[in-house]
């Protein structure tokens, strides 16, 4: 099932197999001990799911050097041509069993409703002591289950939540700089070793990104907020103003504050769903709390309550530009 | 109180004045007949207030050579400074009396608090006939207002739209193509004269705007939804995550997706507040509506209703992504 094969190295390189490899050892040799280029991270890592987030990892390890191998497992057969195009992994195949056999790590990078039941395939094949972990949107009910299962099959899990991403889908999207100066969010639990919450933490932080760590619970109660509210909002808006029997001068009198407001509704709906279900307890909640902050915000706007509408007004503005600036973004941005 | 001078023609054709002149005189004749470059439409505007939006028409008009002369009234003595750098206007000046006394064409371009007794104070100076419109983002109680001032002194008022801008404000921020493509509501009233309501939408038209006529209260109801709506909420998704005591790890939180949904509320949190007041019927309204449609969502979530959400997030990126298409815009936008 090799349909794409360590030629890639060579084809990127542009010199003779032999050449190049003498050329490339003595090369990262003499950048290791300068202290230029992490040495390698690990032997085998296979990505399940090579999609834009899947896709991005696997190319930001080739580039790096920081796996002997990058595996990627595809459902679909035309992505393993999708995959040579884009570079992202050394090897895509169809035969999952093959794919994460002898794996030091395994990355989840599928929807999270099809985390568990995956796992369950994978676990037969997983060599005994390999580290997997996931990038999906919510982790307490993912690490709950998937952690339990690995325990009873000697493997370990840590969650893990890259905060990267776009509206694009699909590893032609990928781009092996995706998640330099993004936060990854990583999530042990009491019960996780060290060795392999440090080597997920290390993964994360070779292809760039500033980690986190949180309890899973903390994490989830978190992103509801900062993330997935905004996310519900943004749908709700599109419906409120584009459905029913929208007016063209409606749709015309929707400009750039509403393309940037609503931009992460074009996002996969599928996606979402899943999301929203599992992390449904906090997003619930969250929603009753922002019902009654617009609940009471309706009532400055119907007093025409000028001082109430400048404080709302002034702190959005402090409290947003603070956080550009502490980001590197400009306010505009 | 020329401060700024004719001379910046001169200064930005490189040429000595007399050449220019010849030349210009004959390649606009030229150009004329070939159908390029439309007739000066005006012999003197005057921008009243002359900022990002007052400052890019002034450079709109005076690059396509539309009027004779672009004046602009100013409050403080440091943006004459600034309008010269910014080549907003050819003459810039602190006397508003003098600044309108025989123009044609007055655009008011101030917050909206500020039209009714700034268009008193202008009213003495103004000649008879002259048209006068503004550039306010609610048009109800302005026009209702200004109208009958304006009748009262033989000139006319025609309100106007332009439905373009950014977070950055100034005169310094001013672009000569900030109208291009952009809708500009008019909004004449049935005491409108024709001839008035025919020259203000050949203003914003000439200087690339896509002109869309609508009544006063129609204009309100639709831009509550599509623009002021989107204001407050995200203003609202800012504090909410944001505001209290936020953690370092929610700061940490909230990625690209929060940052896009929230651009708007980096906006001027004074306009902000007068457009709330001025329309705030329309957006109490609206806000209810919006409640009532969050209250159901809130209930699909909690429930972990599959069906009803995959419908929400699917109809939200199939209208947004059809708006885009409508619009130029990619989805990803």
């Amino acid at each position: 099932m090799n349909t794409h094969g360590d030629s890639c190295k060579t084809r990127e390189s542009g010199l003779t197999p032999s050449c190049g490899q003498v050329k490339f050892a003595f090369s990262a040799w003499a950048a290791m001990r300068l202290g230029y280029l992490p040495a390698v991270l690990f032997d085998k890592v296979t990505i399940v799911g090579v999609g834009l987030l899947g896709g991005s990892l696997g190319r930001a390890l080739r580039e790096r050097k920081l796996a002997e191998r990058v595996i990627g497992c595809v459902r679909r057969r035309e992505s393993i041509a999708e995959c040579r195009r884009a570079r992202a992994v050394d090897v895509a195949t169809l035969d999952f069993a093959d794919g994460v056999a002898d794996a030091d790590l395994v990355v989840l990078c599928t929807p999270i409703a099809r985390m568990a039941p995956l796992f369950k395939e994978l676990l037969p094949h997983l060599k005994r002591g390999a580290i997997v972990t996931d990038v999906g949107s919510v982790k307490g009910s993912v690490v709950r289950e998937l952690e339990s299962l690995a325990a009873k099959a000697a493997v370990h899990f840590i969650g893990s939540h890259p905060m990267a991403g776009s509206e694009k889908m699909g590893v032609l999207a990928s781009r092996s700089d995706l998640y330099e100066g993004a936060v990854c969010v990583v999530t042990p639990t009491k019960k996780s070793s060290r060795r392999a919450v440090l080597a997920v933490e290390k993964l994360w932080k070779s292809v760039g990104a500033r980690v986190l760590r949180l309890t899973p619970e903390a994490h989830d109660q978190l992103v509801a907020k900062s993330s997935h509210l905004p996310h519900l909002l943004a749908a709700q808006l599109v419906n409120h103003v584009l459905g029913g029997k929208s007016s063209s001068e409606q749709i015309a009198l929707c400009a750039t504050g509403f393309r940037d407001t609503t931009r992460i509704a074009s996002g996969s709906p599928d996606m979402w769903r899943d999301i929203a279900i599992a992390n449904r307890a906090n997003l619930a909640k969250g929603l009753d709390q922002f019902i009654g902050e617009l609940r009471s915000l309706q009532k400055s706007v119907r007093a025409g309550d000028e001082k109430a509408l400048t404080r709302f007004f002034e702190q959005a503005k402090q409290r947003r530009d603070a956080w550009c600036g502490q980001n590197g973004f400009a306010s505009s941005e």
